[in-house]
């Protein structure tokens, strides 16, 4: 059974990061390679220990894919014909979300950007 | 330019479901090939085309990893310690996301769950 103590110790397991980008280049979020690269830097940039990746073109336009980091994952999905993209980072800690995304906003040259942060937990849970 | 019509259009491009279970089998969790197994069968019962997934095990206990679907992808952090997983299931349409989160509750043995559903899109961005 968890106490008291434990059920706040157990209130974020998961720090989730949600952003999207509007104002892009669309020709940044269209290519499979840019997008690619742009998501290994931003892990990289995070301190995040890169497990494995997988992208692929998405029909008719964008790059949908994501990148498993040993600290959870990082994914995107981009809409170049609507110069926009979201992104997901989900960290169980030891990472720098922020600067992650600030690699991503740079490489895709976004106008502007929404944020959304949820603690990810069974005690409480999804809260903002 | 977008203009009024386009932009009601735009408001969302992808759906993005966040689910939490609690209470779940801890061995269920902990096991790569269950954890593995029961997400494609989710993805295959959410009417979704697999394009690759990711699995591993996560340090100390617990599975982490995503399956990239042609439609987006469906990702999952366990803590089987805690007898919690973190689901995330985006799509961009075409897909049943709940007979998805069914079969892994099912699987999972899950007592309880909390979801959040979130619309992605450029504007009125990330919104509930």
């Amino acid at each position: 059974m968890r106490g008291p103590d434990d059920e706040a110790a157990l209130s974020a397991l998961g720090h989730h990061l949600l952003v999207e980008f509007e104002g892009c280049e669309a020709a940044a979020l269209a290519d499979l390679e840019r997008v690619t690269a742009a998501m290994l830097r931003a892990a990289e940039a995070a301190g995040a220990t890169v497990v494995t990746h997988s992208f692929h073109h998405f029909s008719p336009h964008g790059v949908s894919g994501a990148v498993i980091i040993a600290e959870s994952h990082l994914a995107i999905h981009t809409w170049p014909e609507h110069q926009f993209a979201a992104v997901d980072f989900f960290s169980c800690g030891g990472v720098d979300m922020d600067r992650g995304m600030l690699v991503l906003k740079q490489a895709f040259g976004a106008a502007r950007e929404t944020r959304l942060e949820l603690e990810r937990g069974p005690l409480g849970t999804i809260k903002s």
